[in-house]
């Protein structure tokens, strides 16, 4: 039996990965433990919240939105910054791309940690991965044991990261999503960089999901919305 | 020669501990080369906010505030949530004092590093100290070196986390703000957890402050003004 500290918050950004991960949770934690989180950064596409909101309904957890105004401030990238382009560019100096928003999944992470924190929840869900994972350093392996070593000290609670998607490909996930029962959901998802939906199928997150989905054989229901 | 990435930051509450920080920063690195970072997580004393920018404008470097509305937002808290009294207690269920947000440190310093990663800066300073810590965990060395792994890796550049106080005792504290010059910007700084100026001198923070400087047989000059 599932104890109250055994609940899992899943960080759900209303996209493929953290829907996939959501799924995930629920199998291994029971629908009735599971909640979600999704954070309000200032993304330019706002749809993602929506999103998130939907996937959670859809899929019978609670959804809660908190607000980070913090990286708006920060500005500088692509993803908040309304005077940087979203491109598949790499920034000249760091050669990251300039959709990376320094530290944004160890944000997210530990706000997500000091929310569980005050619901007795330690199992913490991402859907981060470092297979195809477009050159964030925040989605590697290495960097959640730190992090999980960090938020457990430095709260005082033994919290864990569970990364199910961290060595899977973008076919693996798609994938999992099939046996999870999670396809019909990838509908109501967000990924395309340029806000569109249906999506551009141009930018380079359309063509890291189109291609996953290709290679696992199976249609993505996002492009049957209208 | 310091190189550019040689450039420090310190995270400046306008504490009697950060500053001290601040002056320990300027002499290890150069004043050209310091910089400081506050954060308005929506404190309820923000006295705290102008003290961080007279004690920056007095040492000669730069203060930058940035806003997280996300600690208010997650609410339970003492020094953020209305409905929530400052006290010495200790909450009955995790017996840490009513006054820890959960990750504040964590969340100061990698919102510190990610200000950094945009200004070429590598070197991150706090104030935080285990020694008579009041029962943060956060603001123990391991947590630090955690951390500093986590935003090292997370955001793939090399960050140094100093914490010049950590092992330092409040009296010890007190010496090192007289050896290097930062006595008289004391009286600039905040301590009270009541919020007030001059301090109450009856709340757990004012009697650990004063505490330590009459350990250090220093007048506090925070007592002398008007």
């Amino acid at each position: 039996m599932i104890q109250p500290r055994d609940n899992a918050l899943v960080v759900l950004s209303g996209g493929q990965d953290s829907t996939t991960s959501l799924y995930w949770a629920i199998e291994r934690f029971g629908r009735a433990s599971v909640s979600s989180i999704t954070f309000d950064y200032g993304q330019k596409h706002r749809i993602e919240l929506e999103c998130a909101r939907n996937v959670a309904a859809a899929a019978g957890v609670a959804n809660v939105c908190l607000p980070i105004d913090t990286f708006a401030a920060l500005g500088g990238d692509a993803l908040t910054d309304a005077a940087v382009a979203v491109s598949d560019e790499a920034d000249e100096e760091t050669e990251l791309p300039v959709t990376f928003v320094p530290g944004r999944n160890l944000i997210f992470i530990t706000f997500a940690a000091a929310f569980a924190y005050r619901r007795d929840a330690r199992h913490l869900v991402t859907g981060v991965a470092q297979t195809d994972y477009s050159g964030y350093p925040d989605c590697r392996e290495a960097t959640m044991a730190a992090l999980q070593e960090a938020i457990t000290l430095g709260m005082d609670r033994e919290f864990m990261i569970h990364t199910p998607l961290m060595h899977r490909t973008k076919k693996e996930t798609v994938e999992l999503a099939v046996q999870l029962g999670a396809l019909e959901a990838m509908a109501l998802t967000h990924t395309c960089y340029n806000g569109c939906r249906p999506p551009c199928g141009e930018c380079q997150a359309c063509r890291l999901r189109a291609g996953g989905f290709a290679e696992a054989g199976v249609r993505d229901p996002l492009l049957d919305i209208r």
